[in-house]
């Protein structure tokens, strides 16, 4: 039997942080990890520059039916071929990645309970909460650093598609949490409780 | 050695109601609660009918430094004598209630997160968010049931001092919460993992 974390929370929250701390804290469990961010549409009948200008932050630009699919053979014991997405070219990559099932899944992604079926799936859903301002900070970090992308580019985008699906979904979403974790992956009291929390769950479940 | 959980939020959040079941769901440990709402400041300078106008949910009207220094007397192991505040008479009564130290200490109140001292006297901090016109639904059925208040009153003390109190005091200090737990009292896996985390603490501590 598995058990399925869902942590969901807004772009630059840290929910990748939590997910990753959540795990390492775990003793004698597999876990698995699966994100949202793999599951991008495939827009093939676009042009790359038809492609870069979508909303990538609304849930339509996601295959959540693939990924609820995947997460439902995940608890069945079943090995998923995860989709790659490749972010230069704006396509699912031809390659995909072989995810075995394990005593827990960690599965994160800003939409998670914006569907009904992945919140259905999740025996546990945690939305990590940040103020907006620090997201933001975080994110033209990343972008800049990780993507080489220019400040205007971001904050265009920002105020374009990131900001405004935020406030549609993202945080309407925010209503289906068990828990919400405030101060995003460096909240360690959160991130044990969450931890000891699966810990005692699987433990109870394989003993 | 004790471990200290303050449960914080606004008035009808159910933040008695999360106490209550995480202290239900503890095993093999000794739990003492303490509540905020027995720390009111005694009045006794002024006339009944200016205690009843005073605003009960300003900071001011509760004496944080005698619920900062019982708390830490039950961290010492020490027993104290809890006041009991009598909201007939609006004042405090002249008896007082021993309460033991215990494993485990559970204080509850609507401000406990403001105080400097309180927060670092709570190895964990727990805010119980819930909307707030549910809270009103509550506060409304609970002060017209327990207390027999007329509903204009109950409106009227909620638009002057527990609404204005809250954007003000409560709702800021949500920042200082290590987990805040939705749907307060009803929601089952907040609960039982706030009670996993201190049953764990306290085991770990013990053996």
């Amino acid at each position: 039997m598995t058990l399925v974390v869902g942590i969901a929370g807004g772009s630059g929250s840290g929910k990748t942080t939590v997910a990753r701390k959540v795990a390492e804290r775990l003793t004698d469990v597999s876990v698995a990890s699966v994100s949202m961010d793999a599951y991008y549409r495939n827009m093939t009948q676009l042009t790359l520059d038809e492609r870069r200008q979508l909303n990538w932050d609304h849930p339509d630009a996601v295959d959540m039916q693939l990924l609820a699919d995947q997460l439902e053979a995940l608890t069945r014991g079943e090995t998923i071929r995860k989709p790659v997405y490749d972010f230069v070219n704006h396509l699912r990559s031809s390659r995909t990645e072989a995810v075995a099932s394990a005593d827990v899944i960690v599965v994160d992604g800003i939409l998670l309970f914006w569907d009904v079926r992945i919140r259905e799936i999740c025996d546990l859903k945690i939305f990590v909460d940040v103020e907006a301002d620090i997201r933001l900070i975080r994110r033209i970090g990343r972008d800049m650093r990780v993507r080489g992308r220019q400040l205007k580019d971001i904050l265009d985008q920002y105020m374009h598609t990131v900001r405004p699906m935020h406030e549609e979904f993202v945080e309407p979403s925010k209503q289906f949490a068990d828990v919400i974790v405030p101060h995003g992956g460096y909240n360690e009291v959160a991130i044990g409780m969450i931890a000891t929390r699966i810990q005692e769950r699987v433990r109870s479940v394989i003993s």
